[in-house]
């Protein structure tokens, strides 16, 4: 999922659609966006399918004003159809409001209970439904943003909210800094999103991240800052840099290519390989095999073509089709990889079965070897902040050692980047959010402890 | 546009969708697939749009039996409009056919005066309707391969055609060569199509291409040839390898990527730049700049980001969206850019706007200096074989020297490949068609002489 | 608005389906259907547009189980969108539940204000949202049942609701009947639904109205019932006999089309025409057009007709198409009003404007004389309980006499049907809810005060 | 199948898509518009659906200019899919042309045999391509009237034509006057239409039918007269008046609601019945049924109700819906026809199938007795001219005497109008085509004979 606010911009939900389309390999079952018109009106258009299935010219012309939030959703069966599609839009006499957020509560079951105590009943599964009614329970009549400090302190978890007003926009991030948000400068008025590739594309200039723990508020005062929790942490997902995220952002002042490309070459530096030829998957893993070959002196090949067509409304193969050869997305290129020996690099393995019909794939096309190199640790624990990584079992390296893992994805060698320079390979940071892969989780994990000693 | 045929598979209409999939860059405006059922009896479903849109799997269910064949279509602002969308479907007493073509007729205007002048009038404006008007005015009793040769000789231009009757297949290609068209076995049966890259896909081998001057019959009997011209050449369309097909296709024995990959080399022995980094345009000059890249010793750069979603459905900001900053499509990497003096490597350049514009996106990144390369000659002529270079006037080199050229497009330096290397990057071939970069046509042009005469 | 619930039948929501199809005309605006599945798991499906452009049979497919509810909604500007369609569907540890609703809540604002001072904030503008937070901050822990009838106790209005969780159904009546809702059986099961006419189509039979104030509770025990108000009173909206049910509905005893016959008999004593055909507005007037000629003597003849085809996806033409002559759904027959005096019966007249079209239409097809009977009273004042005759300006006859009416529209004649012959039309019937014509609004009207005393 | 044309109005085809809208009962399956705008371009829209699904304003905005025809499709097995959807569009170097047709050629399979003798090839399974291609090879470079002419002697059948050409319009009807055409005035152009309902909705008069074997032309002389047949009869088949054509049409001078009432009178007056009310199956026996009413002094009362919404997304019920008992379009008013002997009017009966299961519906909700009377003959030979009634097999009296079909159906009493009374209710008329009900066609009617010798 990601967010994109824009606040003092003229046309501001045409500006949050180029920016949601930016964003829009963080979530592609669904979409949405609301604004306030200068009448103080909320409208609000959002929908399943891709963002440019959902909006068209005339439905962006009908939100209107300078002032406007939006977000991307990937699907997610616990948290499906449109009721969950961001951003929801809620009524008050005090004045309406939208939340969108990223990332999940991890105590989302104590705050529900805490909730329907007070005689909640929910119309969604959202962490931003919680968010208002959390709000509206801690209200005194004080500003607004005294309640939303009081909500932010229920939760725990991997998280940014956006809440717009007709006139504020409030952007919070969790206090451990698991999920990414940035803020631009959009000639006189501002910009929030998930990530800063948004930026270039709508004309804004990177203004700075929101800090862990900080809620930035924007309004016609200009930016403020306050920080709900006193002793934040930095200790953002490491897949952000990994896999998540496009290799034109930058987060936390390093960029995501870089960061990829510098990960190559100290994984080619830790588990060199004797071969003929480097193939990255694509689309996320090219910049890491690009630093390998540099660093090899091998040479970097196309040997797996990614279809650019595929899409929600692609036809899957049937089985019977798959049975008689027909194959999907990814394909191997003969002429490139017959005969060679290739050093296959992968971002990251979850369960292994795609790394299984990658090796196939080459070896059907003639590779003589494959030697498969990861630029990241061996992934070992469920994540809870939002990767989804559902159960531990599912895991390929949750219960196996690294040459079992190797022998189940038929590679002739397997080798993973060390965490440590999963860490270093962004300049100057000190510490990422690594618990998938080495089991410190940065918060308390609550009803998912039984999960995790399984 | 592109073209795809099976004969002999169960479900052959499903093999076509995935094949035309494998062939969407082709085509991106309409697709349509034509079968025929056990009983002989034709069905045919197309539709504007990616064969994604026009498809689904209950409409491909209705496309029983096995052979089937169909075509993607891109815009042409002449032909446009459903009743142009490939295959056309005929009524006769003596049996239903489909047909569907690559490329152009360059004697189309002649072909219609032809007919008219025996009572035709035409339905659509494609060169399949007149195929199918020509081989029933040749009919004269014999089987009916002779009305297709004597149809085809009428036709002079850079085309293939499959004609598709309820037990058979016919795949013909134009005496030059210049619109390339393979073939595939597929178990006990066949797969023709525009470009190999779809056979993997549907689990297909590569068995040879259809020559030119030849028309392939496939039944029950298996593949047979004929020759329809005695004195074919071998002049197919070098855009097909610089910049139309998938670096995944073969295309006479050579590889695409491979082809790219050692006319980027060349063009740095031909046109070497002091610089810091090789970026290379999305998607189709990758394959180039990293030759280029790797001849240099220079680093292969991600400095230029193109947004995956972009389709017909995405809404185009507007002229004052594109004042404010909004921008498209393509997005330069200010973190990777930043400082660099850069060697944009491109496949071609047509009008020159576009370069223009991503010259000016990396120089407001930081580029400091921009070099551009292109692994192709100067385009200096019009195609009249469906690479659809309207005129003269509108190509950036038709009347401009490269310097001029250099100024127009704002490059710090500009170098194009030569013809010879261009021939020669695909290893043992002897000629390709280069009238777009020479003005030497390889058959004569009928009306289109005012035009490059002008 | 209407509802319609099953309980204890195979294929629940088909059957909804097929009801809320026979009371699409009461909302053609969105339609929605839930249901809970054998597991006890809610589903849900609703859309924009009539019944048939929101279902297909694969959605229908989806909503399994043999407990069902669903409603239409009409067009409403202050209450539009997705999220106001019914049913609401609400998430609680203790049991997930839908509720759907019919008519208008008359003390909305004062309920508002008593959740929001209790913590709540909305996403919808329903009546039904309302209902489930009074549920949630009524419950005591003892049976729900209680906790509905406290919620109902602080709502005024006329309504209906129906309230379904995994195993039961509540169908529930406003204290005086002012919105209509019936009892079905259907095989070992029941049904629940705001007009009879949907009975037979589904193969149901009547059973029995829901009593005003009264609370149905439908589960595997059968049909129970509890009153929540000790003194209800039967003041059904006259407009339902008039205009909102179908035909061939019988309400509280009374077949509609019965009904409007008679009253158009009465209209026909109490208000003669010297004429030569009778002629009624198309489709509701015709039942009192018949009842009208019968008693006179007149032919009945079908001067108007009616373009069936009209629907939302109707292009409405221009005002210069307009004054062009071009004309909408309804058109006067000219060889059979040419030379007539025609006597022309409609329903009621709400603004005047569409009575001034019908006039001019009949006399430019000839029409010597047109007499115009109207088969209700004067409408004088608006309706707060679900017609949404806005504003008292707007009303025709709130401000004019009958004469002023007369010249207003155009019509050489204008009679009304008499307050006691509306209430008499229907045997047996000792009142009716006249308020719109008469100013006596069955319950208090709140915030309605201004309103009326303008 | 129905079709309009527009010469010389602003914004024809606007015209032409309400003219068409109006014709929409003649054909539901498909609809078409094609116009020429100023500079002579042809411009055509047509899809699969009702008219209001296949345009919307802005594909109406594209039909530029003042010269425009369409026509809308009704579902034809043989003739399905979007090539068979008029208008078709034929390109020619003389000038390009629209042709739209209603009704059948009887001597199609003459006439395709004739054009593929020269050399000819089908696109559609259309009348109009057969049309085009005879003008083309009937050419003789003197005015395409004579082409048209021509060709119009080769046909034989019941059928209306439209071709437009950038300037003109030519109008024609069969030499039998079998199908309709009627021509109005609108302003300073004109409007042709298969039904003279159209004229009054889009502001046009009415001028005069266009007679059997009669072309007439409208360009900027006005309208010009042709026949090509000098012995045409006035034929026109019965069905319009008794089924297909709309109650305030009028046809050859008589109005169709004025003709269905008096057959209704003389239905009554030929078979007479011994009951309490007067029922007519809704919507094209309304007012027979008022008519049979009027003269037995029976009431005429409601008993059948239509649901409106039935339509092309309508999602019918299942088997086993049906046999738990949801019904489907019609229901009968158990309050209404309880304990009633009803005299159930009908315009006519093909197979019997629909007769039986109203007389079922009826007899559930309580009907005493039910006699049927049918305001048309019986129905003994199939029709080759558009009415598409299949085969004599089918036909509930092609071989069954009066009391066979009474028993078949289930009514208590069966009558029908005699063939002379068909022809006198329409006054001053001597004939019409009968043929469905006599056996004498008005033409050779060639391979049928094997049809209707069975």
């Amino acid at each position: 999922m990601s967010i994109f606010g824009v606040y003092g911009a003229p046309h501001a939900a045409n500006l949050v659609y180029y920016g949601l389309h930016t964003l829009q390999h963080r979530g592609q079952e669904a979409a949405g966006i609301a604004a306030f018109d200068e009448n103080g009106k909320g409208l609000r258009h959002r929908g399943l399918g891709l963002l440019g299935e959902v909006f068209n010219q005339s439905i962006l012309d009908t939100l209107k004003g300078s002032i406007a939030m939006g977000g991307v959703k990937y699907a997610n069966a616990s948290k499906g159809g449109l009721d969950n599609v961001p951003p929801l839009f809620f009524h008050h006499h005090s004045g309406d409001f939208a939340i969108a957020n990223d990332g999940n509560l991890i105590n989302r079951a104590e705050v529900v209970s805490y909730l329907e105590s007070r005689g909640n009943i929910f119309m969604t599964d959202t962490d931003s439904e919680l968010m208002a009614d959390l709000i509206k329970k801690e209200e005194t009549g004080e500003d607004r943003i005294f309640s939303i400090v009081s909500a932010l302190q229920k939760m725990e978890g991997g998280f940014t909210f956006l809440i717009m007003t007709k006139n504020r926009l409030y952007a919070c991030r969790d206090r451990n800094g698991i999920k990414p948000l940035a803020l631009g400068k959009l000639g006189d008025g501002y910009v929030v999103s998930s990530e800063t590739c948004a930026f270039d594309l709508v004309g804004a200039t990177f203004l700075r991240d929101v800090e862990p723990g900080e809620i930035v508020t924007i309004d016609h005062h200009g930016i403020r800052s306050m920080m709900y929790d006193e002793h934040p942490r930095h200790l953002m997902c490491g897949m952000e840099y990994i896999y998540f995220a496009r290799p034109d952002s930058d987060i936390d002042g390093c960029n995501v290519h870089a960061y990829r490309k510098e990960s190559g070459r100290r994984l080619c530096r830790e588990c060199p390989a004797d071969a003929d030829i480097v193939v990255g998957v694509p689309d996320s893993s090219l910049s890491a095999a690009m630093g390998y070959a540099e660093e090899s002196g091998l040479p970097y090949e196309m040997g797996l073509v990614k279809s650019k067509y595929v899409g929600r409304t692609f036809i899957e193969p049937s089985q019977s089709m798959r049975e008689r050869g027909v194959k999907m997305k990814l394909s191997a290129v003969h002429s490139i990889v017959d005969g060679k020996r290739v050093v296959l690099v992968d971002d990251s393995i979850v369960r292994g079965t795609t790394s299984l019909k990658i090796i196939n794939l080459l070896r059907e096309a003639g590779a003589k070897e494959v030697h498969v190199r990861i630029a990241s640790p061996m992934m070992t624990h469920p994540c809870f902040y939002g990767v989804d990584t559902s159960t531990k079992e599912e895991l390929l390296c949750s219960h196996r050692t690294l040459e079992e893992a190797r022998v189940k994805i038929g590679a002739d060698s397997l080798g993973y980047l060390s965490p440590e320079s999963t860490v270093a390979s962004c300049p100057g940071r000190e510490a990422l959010c690594l618990a998938c892969f080495t089991g410190k989780y940065p918060t308390p994990i609550y009803d998912h402890e039984t999960e995790i000693n399984k």
